[in-house]
């Protein structure tokens, strides 16, 4: 029996990780859960599966739960709740499906606890990844992937050694902008970019999809996560998403990894590593897909790509000023203010005013990203007058 | 140092093999080197490799090779030299790429001799699976697929449990007639039918491919290999072959391995294991190929892949029958006297024709194997009078 936290129970990976839990009672139990905002479903989630510890981002939304008759052996809130529940002692496992910067530090308070983390937040690697990685190593603690690329070149490694490893590469669906001209990206509101056409994700991630900053993001990840220089990182535009990504291996043989597009196959990958549990899962059909296309990314159209690559070459903190200029551009954006090419402009300028610098501490890393903040909103509403 | 012995080394795939040797001088060595009939290239293949020893298929060719001058420290013939040269004591892997079931004494002979098998021949394992895999396991001798679907499959597991693995699914070129109709199928000759749309490969293969028996063997071949059942091998048509094969694990994901339809590459690989060597042979360019399509086979049109599925299921004798009637009957179609699509008639008139029976040693096989022949030219003989 393995016993398991959620962080972000109530979002969109952290109910598919219930119904993994679901699918195998005898092999995983919650043993906590927090939650930011929705105190109703999270009463429902601990009526349910009974955890140890709840957690949610607010005194307020605690009180919203107690008030709704919400029942747990104990319950906490803000930033210290999430580490609460992350160390918990009775967990195993970490599942970290909270969005943002928040699970930073519950993620490597788990690590400190020797917990197995199973990763579904982009920005403890973008932001914190040499930090994260180094701790993970000194304690023995195992970081798996649950964002769909990184899980497929888990799984297409399976322990093979880096030096087999020529490079990796992501696929990406491409967004749903992937044929428009530059003339057309120019006039895309937040309404067409938040169709995505294969993925049913949160807003923000939607528009990083679709900018190819999320893809962009995964190669940082991919960079921590399997220790691979930028040089040795891909991305194929892949609009089917039935390859999640790709292995080449150093005598020119690449392994894929294929899949249905559900979370709950990577979900339960994390959850079960080393071992591979039978799940009754929609199967893939390839000759039902009948046709798998594969393109080069159009950096020109997408700068924001080429940006990420950029910012890991250039190390350091330029992975949290891009990060943290990106959340302001397309926050501004999904407001209406900021035109769609204009992401990538105020993510380049933030980028540019920076003054490379290392970021040994968390303290350090939430410097450099208030900072950034500060300043893409700055050109953000340079651009916005523009406009 | 690995030393190789390669039966067939005048055939494509011994060249691909010398070439793998020339491209790894400090890890691979030809101990010994045996040829058919081609004792001109034998000749040109001992000066440059100096093996310690060589075999031709008779006495005939081995005085040729004296002839022209070929130097060897031994020089053998037939199949008593085919067994000298797979069992020589200098040898650590014997590739096997000679054609047909003169190879079948060689490859148990040696098996018991310890060495590790490459293995390039269908017939070994299509003819005797069950004697040949017993064999190995005995000795704790390895089989390495060289056939780039199993090659292909071995990669995809790469130690996976059986356990774990949901089903193998072979992808097959679907032949140059993938899309003709039954009638357009029975005008077919010989000279069409040698126009294979990816492989370059033998005469007898070549019809293989176009009839779907090669990929029928191929399933009894992964079934023998991967210890999976006949109704755990799924064949689906992958007309751009850059998918080589899959692997259904039991959560839903599926491993695939893909790479350019490049010999060398499953040869080193087989060479090398469990090590991955650094080649520089032509790498995959998935933008570049830009589309790869699949779809199920077409069993109505081709209905030797389901002959192999019931002579798998029948176990026993029954893939010797079906392995020598469809050599007797492929041998009539080039000869322009049978008809293409009455290939699968005389195969299945045969197969009706067996009595169910089990094959523990070589020389039962060898007495089915007779038997069907000599039914099958009955049969093809039939069809010849009627077309």
């Amino acid at each position: 029996m393995r016993t398991l936290a959620i962080l972000g129970s109530t979002g969109s990976i952290g109910r598919s990780a219930l119904a993994v839990v679901d699918a195998h009672p005898s092999r995983l139990r919650v043993a906590a859960l927090a939650a930011g905002d929705n105190a109703t479903l999270l009463v429902e989630q601990a009526a349910r599966y009974r955890p140890a510890m709840v957690a949610l981002a607010s005194g307020e939304a605690a009180a919203r739960f107690r008030a709704a008759g919400g029942n747990a052996a104990a319950l906490v809130c803000g930033p210290e709740g999430l580490v609460a529940v992350a160390t918990h002692p009775d967990v195993d496992i970490v599942l970290c499906a909270s969005s943002g910067t928040a699970a930073l530090d519950a993620v490597l308070a788990a690590i400190e606890a020797g917990k197995t983390i199973a990763l579904a937040n982009k920005e403890v690697l973008v932001m914190a990844g040499a930090l994260v990685m180094n701790a993970a190593r000194r304690k023995g603690v195992a970081i798996l992937p649950v964002d769909s690329e990184h899980n497929a070149i888990h799984q297409c490694l399976h322990g093979r050694r880096v030096g087999e490893i020529r490079r990796l590469i992501l696929t990406a669906s491409g967004g749903p902008f992937r044929d428009l001209t530059l003339e057309q990206l120019q006039a895309v509101g937040p309404d067409a970019a938040l169709r995505h056409p294969t993925w049913q994700m949160g807003r923000k991630i939607t528009i990083d999809s679709a900018t190819l900053m999320n893809k962009g993001l995964e190669v940082i990840e991919a960079h921590w996560l399997f220790d691979v220089p930028a040089d040795a990182i891909d991305v194929v535009v892949h609009p089917q998403s039935i390859v999640h990504s790709m292995v080449e291996l150093n005598d020119g043989s690449v392994i894929a990894q294929l899949g249905v597009t559900d979370m709950r196959l990577p979900i339960q990958y994390a959850c079960s590593y080393p071992e591979r549990w039978d799940a009754a899962l929609p199967r893939l059909d390839l000759a039902k897909a009948g046709r798998l296309e594969f393109h080069e990314p159009a950096l020109d159209r997408f700068p924001c790509l080429a940006l990420a690559y950029r910012a890991l070459r250039e190390g350091g903190a330029a992975p949290v000023v891009l990060n943290a200029a990106n959340e302001v551009a397309v926050a501004s954006f999904l407001e209406g203010r900021l035109g769609f090419t204009s992401i990538p402009v105020v993510i380049e300028r933030t980028l540019n005013a920076h003054q490379g610098q290392s970021v040994f501490t968390l303290e350090l890393i939430r410097q450099v990203d208030a900072w950034a903040r500060e300043r893409a909103g700055d050109f953000a509403g340079e651009l916005e007058l523009m406009g």
